[in-house]
């Protein structure tokens, strides 16, 4: 069996095609049959919205299921804020097979449960052949805030950044995938609530907290550097990334900086909670390859520098334009 | 200028695109430049999800700009709930023109101010040519419920069913422009809180409420009759339709209740309150051409049927299939 346009149309068969598929996995006491859903709400909550177009749909470590559970979770936890509801928003191409469209219901369910975040609100569209690639998925989340204050702008001179653990996997498997090379490494791709939440406890200072994503690490530092208008000096031997990653990015000529993670933030902390925040990471099984990579020099104009193992100091641009469309 | 796939890269580039065509418009209070936003919610919330693939993108009477806001807060004015805040997310095809796409931000805009409703986050990807039809978009609402225990599953034998304009415009429209034939009317696509508002109001039963968007009316109708497990009857000389409307249905051979609507509700109330609801309607732009158009029967099986301007009494099919992809 595969998806008929008629699946969208809205009448019997888009039923047939809810609840055989996405209900039959997904269906919890507060998703509803109705256009909206009715929820009591924390006071303070915290929204966030993404599309996922991932190309291949299925990669070492996850799939596009999963990567769009993960990838708005992390979007909430990352401001301080407890996943708890989702919404999502499914546009199928004609012609996607029913078994394909199950195991990605199925990696939701999984990451949804792992998470204890509850599906609210779902939509499906069914588009002609050719009129969109396999499935795109939006995902819209909303958490509770658990602390206020962290954002992109609040970097101060002197201030650690830490990152949680090796960098560039999830891009260079996609990339890897794409090229049709062989790499001995999954996607990082991962829900990053639990590995987070320790570290919004009282007496702990975060001042930026981002997950790495399109663009990778050298993308977010710039955005720290420029939004808090401050110089920062990262340095190349404290950075983990793991062997098959740099492989790869010697055979292609490109710099893991830019490699999309799907389950590493970069954290601004103070000189004095450093060490408290390296080892609640460390303590996690998704942070144990944590490691303070550098500081904020000053604040005086934004840029990013870094030391390479030869003790060069050298700018550390963005990514050039699109590297590598369709990441995530 | 058009769209290319650098612009989607997450770096300088997306940032240049975001500020000169989305930021320019849609920058408010609220929106912030981090992963997520956080807000002040209302203790019980309504929240609906929606993607919207129309094609084409612009037709008679609005565009898919529009039609996102319009769609996602009208499927949250139905379940009795204030639109508040949106989230869209924007996939783009490499090579869209930033003329069309500034067009429909315009649009977006434009329907946001109208409603007094705040865009609080959003999400850029772009992908290759032929990934995507020009453009998709996702919303996502939430709203603050006024009035609870509005449901397709409340219907009661003697209700009655009031539909709230002429039906099958928007329809009529997008195939019209499909098939390039000329058609006088324009897309029924409105915002419709401040018409059901009114309605909300205490000592007014509703026990349904639906906007009749893909697969018209007739579809809302067999919602309502298998959610609540009651006979329906309605009248089709009570049915408001425009010539247009019925001309066009003629020369394709369909019918014009299957045809789907953006601004257009189908109400169940008890008879006390019908000539109330028929009346709040009426005083409003978007309802002058209200109409009583049936009844609940009775609450012993689901089923739907028509009586004909001739007197013949005949079930009323849902639309088969589907009729016309991409509607909205």
């Amino acid at each position: 069996m595969n998806v008929k346009l008629y699946h969208g149309g809205g009448a019997k068969e888009t039923r047939d095609l809810i609840d055989k598929i996405f209900r039959k996995h997904l269906q919890n006491e507060l998703l509803s049959k109705e256009d909206a859903t009715i929820l009591n709400a924390p006071q303070k909550i915290a929204i966030t919205t993404d599309s996922f177009t991932v190309n291949p749909i299925f990669f070492k470590g996850g799939d596009i299921g999963k990567l769009s559970i993960a990838g708005a979770m992390n979007d909430l936890s990352v401001m301080g804020a407890k996943p708890l509801y989702m919404s999502m928003g499914f546009i199928l191409e004609e012609g996607l097979s029913f078994e394909e469209l199950e195991k990605i219901v199925i990696s939701i369910k999984n990451e949804l449960n792992k998470n204890n975040v509850k599906l609210v609100a779902a939509d499906t569209k069914v588009v002609p052949k050719g009129m969109v690639d396999k499935i795109y998925i939006n995902s819209s989340a909303i958490g509770e805030v658990i602390k206020e204050g962290i954002s992109s702008s609040n970097l101060k001179e002197g201030d650690v950044l830490i990152v949680s653990g090796v960098i560039g996997n999830h891009g260079a498997v996609i990339m890897a995938q794409r090229h049709g090379f062989d790499i001995d490494i999954d996607s990082d791709c991962a829900s990053l609530w639990e590995m987070i939440k320790p570290i919004l406890k009282e007496g702990i200072e975060i001042h930026a907290m981002r997950d790495l994503t399109r663009g990778g690490l050298a993308t977010t530092l710039h955005e720290f550097s420029q939004n808090s208008n401050v110089e920062i000096l990262i340095e190349e031997e404290t950075i983990p990334i793991e062997e098959p990653v740099l492989g790869l990015c010697e055979v292609l000529g490109i710099e893991p900086y830019s490699l999309a993670c799907e389950g590493r933030i970069l954290i601004a902390t103070t000189p004095k909670d450093a060490n408290k925040v390296l080892d609640i990471l460390k303590s996690h099984k998704l942070g144990e390859k944590a490691s303070i990579i550098g500081k904020v020099l000053k604040s005086s104009r934004p840029n990013v520098y870094l030391k390479t193992s030869y003790g060069h100091i050298r700018y550390l641009e963005e990514a050039p334009g699109e590297m590598l469309p369709r990441i995530c």
